[in-house]
Formats: C-alpha cells, sequence, structure tokens
C-alpha cells in the first residue's frame, strides 16, 4: 500500500486484514487436514500448533493500535465498498475484542472438555454426566453474551445469535419460527398421508465407495464446481472447508447406502460453490466473505433441496445412478424422487428430511434461547426436550438423552445462536427459487431440460458475487425485493409435497 | 515457564523455539498439501501464505531481542543437554541473522523466477535461456556467501555448506571425494564386467497402481513406520515431509515399473523413521531436530541401499511381491536382487545406481565449489560437465543440457553445497551397517531370518535418539568409533558387488 493515499488509515487497515487472511489460510488448510488426514498421534501437536495461531490470529486483531485506526479510517474519504469493507472490520474487531482472554481461555478449556466427555457420554445416554460438564459451559456463555449484550446493544441471545448472523433477533425469530409452528404439524401429518398411498422401491446395495465417489464427482461438476480450485474427500463428519481459492469439501461413504452420501455431498458443494464464487477483486478483505451462516446454509440447501430434489433435476441424476450400480426399478426417476422426498418424523435432526427438519430447529432455539437468557437451567431440558418433540413430531423420546438433546455437538461447543440460521438458510433458499421464477418463468422446464446454469447465474449475482457488500436484508432485498419471508418456504413444501 | 528458575534467560529462549515449532508445524503441513494436494488454482494465495508465514518466522528469529537472550543464557547454569540446546539456537540464530532482510527477498525473487523459468528451459534444452536467469541467483549466492563466511569464519563454499551440513568443510571433501575418485571408475569398470555375465530377467508389466501402493504399505510396516503417527501419499517428486509427531512421506507410481517406486518408498521410510523417533522430550527444541543433511541421508540410504538391497533382506521381500503382482521368475530372489543392484552408468542422478551415483555428486561439488568460489562462470559449466561425465562415467553428454546441468533443481533453488550430503549419506550408511556387524557379529545372517529389528535398534540407540545432542563428528564418533571413513563405503561396494 502506498503511503501517498488519502486514505492512510484505511490503508493500514487493509493491509493487516490481508495478513490475518493469509495466515488463516493455513489455519483454514490445518483445519481441513486435521479432519480428513492427520494419523491419530499427531493431534496433541496439531492442537498445540492450531492453538498457537489461534493466538496469534487474536493478538493481530486486538492490537491496541486497531482501534485508533477504525476511528480515523472512519472519517477519510472512503468509496463504498471500502465504507462496506471498513463496516465489516469493525464487526470483526468489537467481537474479537469484546471478551478479555481470559474469558475465552477460560471457555475454550470448559469446551473442549464438555466436548471431549459428550463424545462418550453420548453413547452411554449419560445425561447427568454431560450436565455437570455443560453447567460451566453455560455459565461462560452467559457471561460472554452479557459482554457481547454490552458491547453490541443487542439482547444476550441476540448477542450471541450475532457472531453467526448479524442482524438477526430473537424477536424476529419469534415470530417467523412462530408461524412455522403453526403450520407445520398439520402439513406433515396431511404429506404422511399422502405419501402413504404412494409405493416406494428401496435400492439394493451394496454401492461400491470407488463407484459412489465417481458418481459424487460427476454431480459436484455438473453443479459447476471448479476442481482447479478445489477438492472432495473424506471425513467423518462432513463440511466445505479450506480457503475460496482453495475450497476443501469432505463427505462419507458406506457401502450399504449412497442417497445420504450424494445428498450431503450436493449440500457441501452449494457451501463450495458459494465460497469459489465471492468477490475475487475483494479477497483477502472481509468483504469479500460470505455474508452469514444463514446465508451459507441457504446456498448448501438451494442446492440440496431447492435443486437437488427438483423433480426435473432427478430425472437428470436418475441415469447417473443407474450408471453408477447398474439398472434397478429404485432408480427410476420418480421413484428416486420419492426416496429422495419421503418424509419420517425421526429423533435425529441430521437425518430430518426437508419438511420435519424445522421441528429440530425450533425446538432447539426455544430451549437454547431460554437457557441463555437465564429462564432455565441444564436440568430443565429433557422435559422441555420431550414435551417439545410430542407437540412438533409426535414422537416419545423420554429418557433416550442420546437421541434426544446429547444428539448435536453444538451445545457443549457453546455454539449457541448457531441453530436457527439452518431453518432461515431453508426459508432463504425458497425466497431465493420464488425470485429465480419471476424472473425465469420457465425455470422449472429448463431444470427439466438440464439446464442448471440459469440457477447458478443468479445466486453468482445476486448472492455469490455480493459478498459482505450489504446488510443481510439489504442483500435479501437487493436479491429477491422483500426480506426474509417464510411464506415462500411453505409455499414450497405445499407445492412439492402436496402439488 | 516459571519466572523463578535460575536459568529465565534460557527458559525465554525455549518458550520462543516452541513457538517457532508450532509455527513450522503449519507451513509443514501446507507445504505437504502444496505438494500432495492443493487443486493448481490454489497456488496463488498458498504462495502467499507460505510467504506471509516465512517473514512471521523470520521476524522471530531475528528479533533484537535474542541477541541479549542468547549471551545471558550462555552465562546461565545449564544442563549439558540445554548448554546442546543453547549452541543449536545460536547455530539458527546466526544463520538467520547473518543475511539483510533485503537480500533474502532479492534471492526469493531471483530463484523463484529461475527455477519457475527452469521448468520448462529444462525440457527445451535452452541452456542459454537459463544462464540468464541463473547468473542473478549465482551473484546472491556469492553474496550471501560472503556474508555467511564473514559471521561464521568459514571459507565461502564452507558457509554455504553449513547450512546443510554443519561441520563439513570443502577440504575434508577434497580428500573424501578424491580418494573415491581414484577408485570408483575402475570399480565401475570391474563390476559392470562381472553383471555383463549374470543374466537378468526384467518383470512383465502391468503392475496396478492399488497392488503397487499395498505392497509398498507392507514394506514400510515392515521398517518400523509408525502409519499411526504419519502417512504415505503420492507426488510428482517424492518427499519426506510433515512433522516429527506426523510425518508425510510421498511417492510416485506408474503402472509400467514398480521396483524404482518400491525403492524410493523405501528410502522416505528411512527418512521418516528418523523423524519419528527424534528424542520426544526436548520436541520443539532445536537438540530435538535431525542432527544435518547428510545423517538424514545416512538414514534414507541406510533403509534404501545398505538394507533395502541386502540379499537377506530382498528374500523377504521377493515373496510380497509375487503375492502383489503374481509369480513370475522375475521375482525369484536372485533374480530380484540382481535388477536392484544392476550398475548401468547413465546421464541422470536421481535414476543412478548406488555404485555410480557418487559420481554425480563429486562432479556437481567440484563445479559448485568452483562456481561458489568465483573460480568459473556459468557459461563455463557445460565443458567441465562433459568432461567430468568423460572422465568419471566414460558418457558423452555433449549438447544434452537437459540431461546435463539442467537436470536438477538445486541450482535454481541456490541450494549450494547441498549435493555432498547425498554421497556423504551414502558413506555414513556404510559406516554405521559396519559398526552394527562389529556389535553384532551375525548381522547378515539375522537380516536373512528376517530380524530387522536390530537394524532398527542400532540406529535408534546411536542415531534417532540423539537428535542435536552432539556434533555431527562426536555423534559419528560415539556411534561408529571414528569420524567419517569413506573405507567402508568402498568396502561395503566390493563386498556387495564383488564379493
Amino acid at each position: 500500500m502506498s503511503q501517498d493515499t488519502a486514505t492512510p488509515a484505511y490503508d493500514q487497515l487493509a493491509s493487516t486484514w490481508t495478513r490475518l487472511h493469509r495466515l488463516e489460510h493455513l489455519q483454514a488448510i490445518a483445519g481441513w487436514d486435521q479432519a480428513a488426514n492427520m494419523p491419530p498421534k499427531g493431534n496433541e501437536a496439531r492442537a498445540a500448533a492450531m492453538a498457537e495461531m489461534a493466538a496469534l490470529l487474536h493478538r493481530t486483531i486486538t492490537d491496541a493500535t486497531l482501534r485508533d485506526g477504525l476511528e480515523r479510517a472512519e472519517q477519510e474519504p472512503l468509496l463504498d465498498w471500502q465504507r462496506a469493507n471498513l463496516r465489516e472490520m469493525r464487526r470483526q474487531w468489537r467481537l474479537a475484542n469484546a471478551l478479555p482472554e481470559s474469558l475465552v481461555q477460560r471457555q475454550q478449556l470448559a469446551t473442549s472438555r464438555c466436548e471431549h466427555a459428550w463424545r462418550s457420554q453420548r453413547p452411554a445416554n449419560d445425561w447427568a454426566g454431560f450436565v455437570a460438564n455443560f453447567r460451566e459451559v453455560l455459565a461462560l456463555a452467559r457471561e460472554e453474551a452479557a459482554r457481547l449484550s454490552q458491547a453490541g446493544g443487542l439482547t444476550k441471545y441476540d448477542a450471541l445469535m450475532d457472531r453467526f448472523e448479524p442482524g438477526m433477533t430473537g424477536a424476529r425469530l419469534d415470530t417467523i419460527f412462530g408461524e412455522v409452528r403453526r403450520w407445520l404439524p398439520d402439513l406433515v401429518q396431511r404429506v404422511r398421508e399422502r405419501q402413504a398411498a404412494e409405493p416406494v422401491i428401496a435400492p439394493q446395495g451394496p454401492f461400491p465407495l470407488a463407484r459412489q465417489r465417481e458418481l459424487c464427482e460427476q454431480v459436484i461438476r455438473r453443479l459447476g464446481f471448479d476442481f482447479e480450485a478445489g477438492r472432495l474427500d473424506v471425513s467423518t463428519h462432513p463440511f466445505c472447508g479450506g480457503v475460496p481459492e482453495d475450497v476443501r469439501m469432505t463427505t462419507r461413504f458406506g457401502d450399504d447406502e449412497f442417497l445420504g452420501s450424494l445428498s450431503g455431498t450436493i449440500h457441501e458443494t452449494g457451501h463450495g460453490c458459494y465460497e469459489q464464487n465471492l468477490p475475487r477483486a475483494w479477497l483477502g478483505q472481509p468483504l469479500a466473505q460470505a455474508r452469514s451462516m444463514a446465508l451459507h446454509e441457504s446456498q448448501s440447501l438451494a442446492f440440496e433441496m431447492q435443486l437437488g430434489q427438483h423433480p426435473g433435476f432427478v430425472t437428470h441424476l436418475a441415469p447417473l445412478v443407474s450408471a453408477a450400480f447398474g439398472t434397478q426399478a429404485a432408480f427410476a426417476p420418480q421413484n428416486l424422487h420419492r426416496l429422495l422426498t419421503r418424509v419420517v418424523p425421526g429423533l435425529i435432526r441430521v437425518d430430518a428430511d426437508e419438511l420435519t427438519y424445522p421441528a429440530h430447529i425450533i425446538l432447539r432455539y426455544e430451549i437454547e434461547r431460554a437457557l441463555i437468557e437465564g429462564e432455565i437451567e441444564p436440568e430443565d431440558i429433557p422435559a422441555l426436550w420431550d414435551a417439545k418433540m410430542q407437540e412438533l413430531l409426535g414422537l416419545d423420546t423420554r429418557g433416550n438423552f442420546k437421541d434426544g438433546p446429547l444428539q448435536d455437538v453444538h451445545w457443549s461447543a457453546a455454539l449457541f445462536g448457531y441453530f436457527p440460521c439452518y431453518s432461515l438458510g431453508a426459508m432463504y433458499a425458497a425466497q431465493w427459487f420464488a425470485a429465480m421464477r419471476r424472473a425465469t418463468p420457465d425455470l422449472d422446464e429448463r431444470i427439466g431440460h438440464g439446464d442448471f446454469a440459469v440457477v447458478f447465474e443468479w445466486l453468482r449475482a445476486n448472492i455469490w458475487s455480493q459478498g459482505c457488500r450489504w446488510s443481510t436484508d439489504e442483500l435479501v432485498v437487493r436479491a429477491s425485493g422483500q426480506v426474509l419471508e417464510p411464506a415462500h418456504f411453505k409455499a414450497h413444501l405445499e407445492t412439492r409435497y402436496l402439488g
């Protein structure tokens, strides 16, 4: 950066963030390696190396000179995009600086103890053992919420959610989820009745892993993922990591099943395409990052649910499946579509279908918000969980902690405020497709003809290329003409499942 | 580290080196990933991230407070091993601080330009094009040599070699290589005559890659490599990277050939076992690092040549080869051994057999030393190359630059002083086995019975576990009763090839 610009403070900040971006690159690749490659005895040294890097990044963004730099830069004659970048810098700075180092360290200890124990407590159905560790995690999360709330002027739960979904509030979620709550149980009931009359043929395995991998790679290519700038590998818990310039997606394969891996891979490809298509001109700056976690989920769910389970897409998927595993009656397009869209209320969130998924989220949102606001304590969770599962999905989960509140890692890891992003993402995805249909009235025919580019081009123009240029609400209005409107999600479900 | 120890300066230094070790961990994993996994479009961002990390490490080790810290620590009441550690710290500090930042940057630019162009100049046989870039690389290497020479009190070439092989000098090499020069051409001639009378059956491919990989993994396990603390992957140029806690070896496979990959993998396993068995108690400190590059090569060559081409080892290898690819006459132990030990003078160093390899090294050593000392210029290289190839191996290489001085990456990368380590390693490896035979007179019978542990235990006790505890000469004397003595290498070759 030149010393002679009219924006020396901004330029200095930009160069700090470029440095953060480069170091985070190594952190991201090492993090992916840890999940995809690392042998077990590498764990201790890797953890120490990752902690060293985390401390270095934290020191960089809490450097005392940044406060003054941000203030001076705000007085400089910036271009609009620079001002947006500065807004995002300040946001990251505020989040990092709101918490004292000692709290961060105590949280790291408490969450890693709780998460480590949870890995064996879950299979052992040991709720009491979990609560013993979780109490400390919750206490520290409440302290974090109080500090972030003070720094950002938000309620406690909103302050935690703001880390993942800036601008979203509990008040808005109450309205959004409150509405879904009203129509969801009845809709599930009607769809279940209808599907009971639709026979479905189960695929016959085994499905060789090498064939599954080839199939996934073919589908990923059709979805526009650039293998010159990314990879697909295997890990226990599928995720999308790496950096925008080199996206590392993972999946998992078992030879008795293929649809779950395939859908999961399509899901990760949505995340991957978002990352690969973030605005190149700003790479290294906050402006070039994904807008929020709900927006990120809106991409994975646009790929997995809106496009990936679209009847037109499935007609093009079916021959690839037959080519991979040999012809079966189960692979006929109609049957494949029925397999993909089968609605079965179940206890496990990550196995849930598109229709019952929001019930899992609403339940968790209501419980975690009450936990953070101090309205309930950990020992109140099981009764609430049971009541809500009964109310929303008609399922009895009493005493089954391992398939109840012990099923997710999020709370052990203090990721309070993250769960809503999944369902917000599903709603945004429905809203994107509604907007696409207004712009391209023959969208569904085009998808049926295998022209998926129309979807990718809309997402690229309206979401991917925008990075953090706008607040989430502004981005959503620019893209679809209105802020989040869950009616699109309801309409999508009714059309797909009852239409 | 406590504030109340009697060695506060030393403790402070130790914590700085622990920090370096942790950051170098991320650098090493990202470097391995770059060669083994990274898709092409990730290159630019990776290079920027790696440069950022290199700059950070350089800033850490050139921090102004270290000079005083080293001086104060040297006055503290240290244990012997701490004093050895401090000696290695000072050595690393001296190497990093001898060069001004601007020289380091100019070298990075010049070497990456030269190396990048070399990748296409080599296949194009474009010597003139290479020299145009190489002139600048050499000028900067001479400047580096002058500065390191001033800082360390060594001659210019010795100062460059000292980066890889501390304690070794051109004067000693002249004696060592001078002696080899005297007996090598005649020995090659006699072995060639003898082998002309020994028919050898060529293996019939193809050799499926999956089978090759399984075979390599079996052999690596037999060699004691711990797959719980390392991996084997594929890259264009095989190497051993990663960190002692998580060693990343690579190889390459082609389905028309398997012995080269297998030997190469055994070679890397020697490097890998050295790294995996460095002293754990000191990990993170210089003391726990490998002693030198010649010592490292002595491990890879102990594995590849001394053990891997031992007739007793080959009798155990043969059935594994047959199990992998089906029975062939070529896989009979005697024939397999003849394939592995076939002596054929050739133009390419990396394809050379054990016997002709030193000729390639002596030639390069003599040329690069004269280049650094300013006795010759780049345009003198081809004539010298031709004359020495004729003299040492009886081969005509005139006009064939791509299989002559353009064949190696080392000079484009300014790695002057590295080549001798390969042949010193071969000599040390012979010396280790001579020492093992004195300690275990039935060593060869034991190897023939498949008891390889006797080899690994000797290497572990005498080399691996010692890290940088002693200077190279002291380590060698402790291990084998004398400093480097090339007569062991000659005796080994005579026994194996004429015995």
